[in-house]
């Protein structure tokens, strides 16, 4: 029976005899005993295992064993003379599984994140790859053990999609014709053109008219050209939607959820986010704390266009009522102005999705957006419009053809109610959590322009 | 404040004061008063409302409210007098959200579920389709939860891939080009031809050799022009992979997994399930009850051929070593002989994925399918070779250029480890849940051949 380290950490006793399989970080020989520093991906903390010289084969097993190595260790745990942990490992049996060449690419030393992604097959067997992981399933533990707990449904809206209206954002076409002609997508697999969802909103209000509390957690995609630190190709989006919900009742959802998940991670990854806070931004445990602690603030647009206006600098995009905000304006709201979470509302119409419910203003709609310090937006969602003929007007503004969404319309003909939701990028509220800097470190597997590795 | 309808049924008291928010499924008017039947997707019972002609505008709120009219409803909670419920609600005060046209196609009769499917942005207001949906996210929770409590990581496996050699089946490709000429992949959006995964299972086995124990639970997808009620373009599955674990080891937690999410959604969708046992097919119970409760069954494949063949019965496709199992012997051995689960293992390596592990024999590899009463396989698995030279060659025998998976040998190379996973389809578990027979009516909006509305 297998004891995983982070168990022995928590609850291993001195004398306790414990099996523990892992992969050596590294091999420090002394004169009398050798340390070995091993790592099973559950804690960041390695354990340490003692070698003495009275081990079964013990210069056999010292050649054999190199950073890398696969093992078993079987003992007794002692208490660990040095500082940092409690409790350490006395070996009495090695088992070797798999031993590791000399040209492993992770030996001991500082690797960039650069070179870390041309290793993606080995990279989460490092310190900070491996705490990012675990982040991210905390994270998404949260996540749903919110929902579940609000008595929500998690729905798997559809990934392949023929709506090439669903939103913002390039679209992959997906296909299973040969392509050596031109392609007659009349003859292709749906029968008709289709494409990678860049959003599962729309059928989520499918849901939500039927179930009324729903949720999508899964893959979306954008075929935008951008090779930069904040896009990915392919991301995994949390869009909830609820019947018979506000603008109002949408932000206090929203930000119910956003402290919720900060709290689970702050209780259940303290060992990973003091590493982050460590070593990747001294920020990280102080803005978790923020957002868990602090009443999020609450203005609309245009309160927001008129502090900015009052603003005492030059921003580089100037500020107008009708411009959409820019990364530095929302910055200087959440980090100077407010220095927390500030939720804005009721954009103008022109700069926002057809799907958004009017404003009685007819200017603005009820549109919200989070920004929060160091990230700027991190949420947004809005109330939707619930009423058809607004819907369709709206859509024609927009130059888009209300039968391509007649099922949608539908929605609205038949027992239509108020209903809100939002959406939150999941890698960014991971990157907002751990402070890695580049997208690309905090997804198992990046798909970027031009990089489909793996 | 508004109170869900199942909390009403669970924990409502005569006299308490409630505000619901539902459908309105029928209208019953009778002399005195009228009996609406109202649902928001809680539960599966509609609470019953009284109108009384005291409620203010009550001739002209009889008007309005029809089949499929969203509503809310303030009022009283009485006893109710009828049988099945418990409790019902007298109607003080209602609100009208949205009308219902008398083409409302959801109008109180039997509909076909192939005419449900013509309106899948609706099919979700009626019984079947609603527990469908809630029995589906108890099951995605159940295994979240087993998981998340054995310490195991949700790993996010890459959609958009470059490995056209992940497993069987035929492939969509993902292409941003305008396909408008013969396609030049060198110059699409990842540089080379891309697809959609058919598995994350090498993806995860990289994760595993990091984490020790990782998960999957995403969209799959198969261009296979399959038209029948158990295909499916693209579904969810859910993919576990251990380290240091064995063909044994893979088969006890399969084991354990599979009783833990019908043990977990008996107990947390009782009505639905007793739903689905009187409506859909009279062994859902049962066979929820014999997962649950029963030893799985554990044989060889060479034992299994040997039942076979000493079987009262002719099959229409003959049984000697070698060959596949179909699913008229997989019914066979898990209905009549075992009258349980039964866990097949060491299937022949010809017949065989090039990744699972050769046995000793040289002639079988360490697979394991499970079959289930009536559904047949519902888990594939195996362990995983590990030795770098016999990966090499199994994948040579198979055809494959073992430079293709250049990332996937090196996880031999370096701290190579026994491990072990298996793949369970889900809508395959939700189709046994339910006893629904076509898979099309177990995720909410279906992709197959010449569809992808909505």
């Amino acid at each position: 029976m297998t004891t995983r380290i982070k168990e022995i950490f928590q609850t291993g006793q001195p004398d306790q005899s414990v099996t523990v399989q892992g992969w050596v970080r590294t091999k420090r020989e002394l004169k009398e005993f050798t340390f070995l520093e091993v790592n099973d991906g559950s804690s960041l903390a390695n354990l340490q295992v003692i070698l003495e010289p009275t081990l079964p084969d013990y210069e056999n097993v010292l050649k054999t064993i190199s950073t890398g190595t696969a093992i078993a260790v079987s003992g007794n745990l002692v208490p660990s003379p040095g500082k940092g942990q409690n409790i350490e490992l006395k070996a009495a049996e090695i088992t070797l599984y798999g031993d590791c060449p000399a040209d492993y690419p992770l030996q001991k030393k500082r690797h960039s994140f650069e070179f870390l992604r041309t290793i993606a097959h080995l990279r989460a067997r490092t310190n900070t790859l491996g705490a990012v992981m675990r982040v991210r399933n905390a994270c998404a533990t949260a996540i749903h053990t919110f929902f579940q707990e609000k008595g929500f449904i998690w729905v798997h809206t559809p990934i392949i999609t023929a709506n090439d209206c669903e939103g913002a954002g390039e679209l992959f076409t997906v296909t299973s014709l040969d392509l050596k002609k031109p392609a007659n997508f009349a003859e292709d697999f749906f029968g008709k053109r289709a494409y990678l969802t860049v959003s599962g909103q729309l059928q989520a209000e499918v849901m939500a008219m039927a179930l009324s509390n729903v949720y999508t957690f899964g893959p979306t995609f954008r075929a935008e050209n951008s090779n930069t630190s904040r896009h990915l190709a392919e991301f995994w989006m949390v869009e909830p939607e609820m019947a018979f919900c506000d603008l109002e009742g949408d932000q206090d959802l929203a930000e119910a959820f956003l402290k919720y998940i900060f709290k689970f991670v702050l209780e259940n990854c303290p060992e990973d986010l003091q590493f982050f806070n460590e070593r990747i931004d001294k920020t990280v445990l102080s803005t978790a704390e923020n957002i868990v602690n602090s009443e999020f603030g609450r203005i609309t647009y245009s309160e927001a266009i008129e502090l900015l206006e009052k603003a005492d600098r030059q921003f580089e995009f100037p500020v107008e009522w009708g411009v959409d905000l820019q990364s530095e304006h929302e910055r200087y709201l959440a980090e100077e102005l407010f220095k927390k979470p500030v939720i804005v509302t009721n954009y103008p119409k022109t700069i926002k999705a057809f799907y958004m419910r009017l404003d009685d203003s007819n200017k603005t709609v009820s549109a919200m957006d989070i920004l929060a310090p160091k990230i700027g937006e991190i949420i947004g969602g809005s109330q939707r419009e619930e009423r058809l003929d607004v819907l369709i007007q709206r859509m024609q503004e927009q130059g888009m053809n209300p039968d391509d969404l007649w099922w949608y319309l539908e929605l609205r003909r038949y027992g239509s109610v108020p209903h809100a939701g939002f959406g939150l990028g999941f890698e960014r509220l991971v990157q907002f959590m751990t402070g890695m800097t580049n997208i690309r470190d905090v997804i198992p597997f990046p798909r970027t322009p031009l990089s489909a590795d793996f």
